[in-house]
């Protein structure tokens, strides 16, 4: 088997996606229970990948894995899992390469590892760190959940702002102990409220007399450490920048957030927001059968608690269905393109309240213009069906009925489309979660009521 | 005017979203004709503020303030603004106005500020550059709309691979022209080709005398010229990177992209995948009643017809609903439900895809777990319904009808909300773009066809 064909760093394909060859690889090195070869796969693998690839292959497959692939590689793979994933390898993974794992990371690493962890987990891999680490850990854990206290470093370089370029060069120098990764020198007061800050580049290009007061950027804002995650991601990406110092309520420094860590949370808030707006959890390729059975579940109970209202509507017109056959054939192409209408609309809001680019300032205008987009829609399209009511059905106030329904209902899919997600954020509520099933129940309602109503007071 | 109550640097909420005050304040310095209150409520503003409160205000009142407001930030507020309001006001600049501002921006600014325009708009700002920055763009602009050689900037400092840590300080001391913002140093072969990369923050940390080769990261990554922009901002968000060296066909070094770029796209990308998915284009809140109609008229238009082929379904089985009008109070439920299910199914496939998540290796794996998941819900929301019927209309046969359709339809809608997306990915068509219309016709189709053909061979 070690002769595989290809060479396995030339497997990854150039999209990024894993490579079936990889995994098809993967699989008979475990059928073979062959650590050398699986070690083999795995080494020229990013983190990223090798917790991709976990995601992927199946909990049987994971646990044959874990049990074969010893390496250094473990902790920075479970910071990259899933969460529902993680929990499933921390308990898999023998306690020694489970320790050794954890004390190989950054703290801000170990705080988003064990944050979602149930107590006895999280105690458990508390226990291994070394005591300034656990204390940094649990300080952090003191910090609201998805805040930015939880997702900052406390490993920073600050200096006082009277320094000149060269004092600071020597400080790093003389430093022992400089965090991983830091692109800025933080200038604090001696009161250590951070008042400024200087790129390295910029430190780099001065003459070591220069002060640091002379390279600062106007770029520079801090975070407020309570300030919840997803206003960070909006800041980071709203103002490009690349780190920002995080301050306690006395304006104190007391961390650092880098912008690959407000884009990770970007990338998340994001994918939150769809799979909300599709009635859906948090949910992820390797969860199970039944986990995505119980997460659907609640969602599609409230829809079917609408579609009966919908209905109960419905059977208040079983006469005039009763007699005039054709209304039960077109009724649901009015519910179905108010339906459309309003989810259009209510997406535009959705994202336009996330971005902050729906306000108190321009809502009304927006309002008048989701009215007006949708009503002129339905009126073309009001034309166009009762066109094709006339020639399916050959019955003038059947087209009649269908027109007006169409423009009634595409109008108020606008209307509920804007008022409904914003009417949910003022009162705290994620609109993403919730719009969807009142705007449909809505459209649902307003539609076959309107088209029905109209139809009985005309035909009967 | 000027002695305003709240000063103006207050004035902006904390959540970032633009203060109401604010507005308000500008609409009266804008009715009052006052440049003077107009520069000092916008001074004090980041660029991407003042681009949101542009998208804001209204077409008449931004031609108002265009009129008074001269700054130097007038080109990066261009670079903020989204690209319909963007060819508006650049019409409205005058000419000496937007060439100041032109100038002002870096290369990778102004070919993002110019690839959308029309020639005409792009050869009046291409003009007033001077000549190596005009070269400069008209290069980028060779390579592919939406890649990476659009994204990423000229400006880099690159140093031969032998050096030490003091010959790259020197050279970066002794250069005139350091790009804004730069995190790494390059190192490059004699054949221009990067090998390796070094942070500044590594490189300060270090003596003099060591090479730089001692210092590289296992981060370093290349991108191709010509790679998707998309999966230039998947590489940064999986791997983690804060910039990385663009290379071209023979892996020569022709730029670099920074992590804040990368931030921007992969926030459009998302944005464009949700408003994709609501059958809505490429929307904003500063987009005109008449832009919104006809963006989404060609979605409901799609619409209309999937509804149509659903009634046409209906409409085979007039006679059974003529005799039995409780099925069409009831049909409604059925195929919503589905439509529900399989919206879920479809959302989190092309979540999955877009993640690269769902891949050749797991799709039968992902499809078995989806079909079950759904089949499972479905025979639980089969027994609600059954029962909700059988006390609604007390027809037992009606009962066994709907919970039957009920089943049947969830579980397609978990195959189709899967294989949908993967087969239209295949075909290279955009998944988050066409699978909820296909999804739900499945749905609908299959939902009515099922409950009323049932009803139709046991109640005829």
């Amino acid at each position: 088997m070690a002769d595989s064909p290809q060479p396995i760093e030339e497997m990854q394909e150039e999209d990024y996606a894993l490579d079936r060859d990889v995994v098809t690889t993967l699989y008979d090195a475990l059928d073979a229970e062959d650590p050398a070869l699986v070690a083999e796969i795995l080494e020229p693998m990013h983190p990223a990948d090798i917790a991709d690839l976990f995601e992927q292959i199946g909990s049987g497959r994971l646990r044959a894995l874990l049990e074969i692939w010893t390496s250094d590689e473990v902790g920075a793979v479970l910071s990259e899992l899933d969460e529902g994933l993680r929990e499933e390898v921390i308990d898999a993974l023998p306690k020694t390469v489970l320790a050794d794992a954890v004390r190989d990371l950054e703290s801000d690493d170990v705080v988003d590892l064990v944050e979602d962890l149930d107590a006895e987990q999280q105690s458990a891999i508390l226990e291994v760190l070394e005591a300034p680490d656990r204390v940094a850990v649990e300080q952090s854990l003191q910090y609201p959940e998805y805040s930015a206290g939880r997702l900052m470093q406390r490993e920073l370089v600050m200096t006082p702002e009277h320094w000149t370029v060269g004092q600071a060069i020597d400080h790093i120098r003389a430093e022992e102990d400089l965090p991983e990764q830091f692109y800025h020198i933080i200038l604090v007061d001696p009161r250590m409220r951070p008042t400024a800050y200087v790129t390295l580049g910029r430190m780099l290009g001065a003459r070591r007399e220069v002060p640091l007061l002379d390279l600062t950027e106007d770029t520079f804002r801090t975070i407020p450490v309570t300030q919840p995650e997803s206003d960070v991601a909006y800041a980071f990406n709203q103002y490009h920048l690349i780190s920002a110092p995080v301050v306690d309520a006395d304006d104190r420094l007391v961390g650092v957030i880098t912008i690959d860590d407000a884009m990770v949370v970007l990338d998340e808030e994001h994918n939150e927001d769809i799979l909300r707006l599709a009635g859906v959890g948090d949910e992820s390729v390797s969860d199970t059968t039944w986990d995505i059975t119980k997460q659907r579940f609640p969602w599609l109970g409230v829809n079917l608690l609408t579609a009966i209202i919908a209905s109960l509507v419905i059977s208040l017109f079983e006469d005039v269905i009763s007699q005039v056959v054709a209304l039960a054939v077109l009724m649901p192409i009015v519910a179905s393109m108010g339906g459309n209408a309003g989810t259009q609309s209510l997406t535009v809001a959705v994202r336009a309240i996330a971005t902050k680019d729906l306000t108190g300032s321009n809502a009304w205008r927006v309002l008048r213009r989701e009215v007006m987009a949708s009503t002129l829609n339905g009126a073309v399209f009001a034309l166009i069906m009762g066109g094709v009511s006339l020639i399916w059905f050959g019955t003038p106030v059947l087209a009649l009925v269908i027109a007006v329904a169409m423009v009634v209902n595409l109008a108020v899919a606008g209307f509920a489309g804007l008022l409904i997600p914003l009417a949910l954020d003022k009162l705290g509520i994620d609109p993403a979660l919730a719009s969807g099933t009142f705007v449909t129940t809505v459209t649902d309602v307003v539609g076959f009521f309107v088209f029905l109503g109209f139809a009985s007071m005309i035909l009967l």
